[in-house]
């Protein structure tokens, strides 16, 4: 057992936690809880942390067979974690490792292309809603904020493991590619002549979505074939960038009846 | 200038931020930030308070004739404040005073009745989204989080102003009310039978939405005409109440071609 803050293994996990540089130089990340263990494909699992306490109330109860598993004490794992009230399990997971075309391979594409969203809640929400509405994969410009994060990974409740996605480099040179394959792209834009309603999405759709303060950039909303806009009733100046994904998201899903 | 974290005035000011109880029983509430001061119609505002370097930075722009103002020192503003970078403005404000009938007036209803829904942001944002698809009236559950609660005044970016709401004692009776008015109720729920968008929303209706983590109450699922699910796909089991919110009420407006 592990009991002292000044060990090597709680350095790293520490660190992990708190730096996406160190977790994309590992090509890890860091899983708190049950439900996210369970949700957690076992092959992509590196190392299980278990606090002393649930390794004695509930260690023999999970199916840990196969798995590289160290125990900390309370107070090492209260200071690991990420969580008020940690549960007592977190584990290091391998990440996903996607390319343009595992986000675009889907016969009928339904994909998000997210322009700087800085909210990490609602980048888990955007993407456990998006599972919902079936979406076929995330795109990301690079500035946006880390999936890795913490706070993202929890808010995704597992989202996180069954949607491809990809940050880009050059979001502008992945919208071409994209467009390239027949995938029609529109802009959620305050701007768009059109109401999100009165688009046809039965073929291949992107949705561009940009930062949750100040939209889209313009060079991304150039990018797009059509802006679109959710009308807006009362003196609303703008939606929350996750219920704005949300409604375009849905309509897709309407339209195909899925 | 109020200079002592122990001034009357300044204990009372943390009590509202801090305590419910208190903000019914003196009937105000708190706001922060000149955004949220701007929104706030000027004959509800009860007293304005200013941080000492706003004041001597922005004081002169801003037109305070009429209102009664007090400078706090900015340690006794941070003391106050509900964010960790106030902005250096704050008033206390006369909270509504709506009653059932002024929720259910519009001509074609759109109401969304909320059951012991508990997340500040949840409910902040299912406020702003209510206002941009013209919701007509709100009515909460006597368990549902107060929406005089700081982080829920903040993130309705001043719908709070705009959109009728009432909390009611009895839950169950208030639906009855609704129901003999016309208004057909439908419950978001994981069993209903048919998908949201199979529904006709152009005459007056409601939805019904419970809580976070456990949904509606039974009780409360009975009390409705009709319940309707959104489809999810994938491994989802649930989305978050303000996305669900956010689709059912956009629903509405396109149907209505509002």
């Amino acid at each position: 057992m592990i009991t002292s803050t000044s060990n090597a293994k709680v350095k790293e996990l520490l660190n992990l936690q708190k730096k996406a540089k160190l977790r994309n130089e590992k090509k890890v990340f860091v899983v708190e809880g049950l439900r996210m263990f369970s949700e957690t494909p076992r092959e992509r699992i590196v190392q299980v942390y278990l606090s002393e306490s649930f390794h004695s109330k509930k260690g023999k109860q999970l199916n840990l067979s196969g798995l590289t598993v160290e125990i900390l004490s309370d107070t090492v794992f209260s200071y690991v974690s990420d969580t008020k009230s940690p549960q007592g399990i977190l584990c290091i997971v391998k990440q996903n490792d996607y390319i343009i075309e595992d986000v675009m391979k889907a016969e009928r594409a339904h994909i998000l292309m997210l322009e700087n969203l800085q909210d990490p809640g609602n980048m888990g929400t955007i993407m456990r809603t998006a599972e919902g509405a079936g979406v076929t994969g995330i795109l990301m410009s690079r500035d946006t904020v880390d999936i890795y994060n913490p706070k993202v990974v929890r808010s995704t409740m597992g989202s996180i493991y069954r949607i491809p996605f990809l940050y880009v480099e050059d979001f502008l040179a992945a919208a071409k590619v994209v467009k390239a394959a027949g995938i029609r792209i529109f802009a959620a834009h305050l701007d768009g002549k059109d109401t999100y309603d009165r688009q046809d999405y039965l073929g291949g759709t992107a949705f561009l979505i940009g930062n949750e303060g100040n939209g889209l950039t313009p060079e991304a909303a150039e990018a797009a074939d059509t802006w679109i806009r959710i009308p807006m009733h009362g003196k609303v100046e703008s939606l929350n960038a996750a219920i704005a994904s949300a409604i375009l998201m849905y309509e897709v899903c309407r339209q195909r009846g899925e």
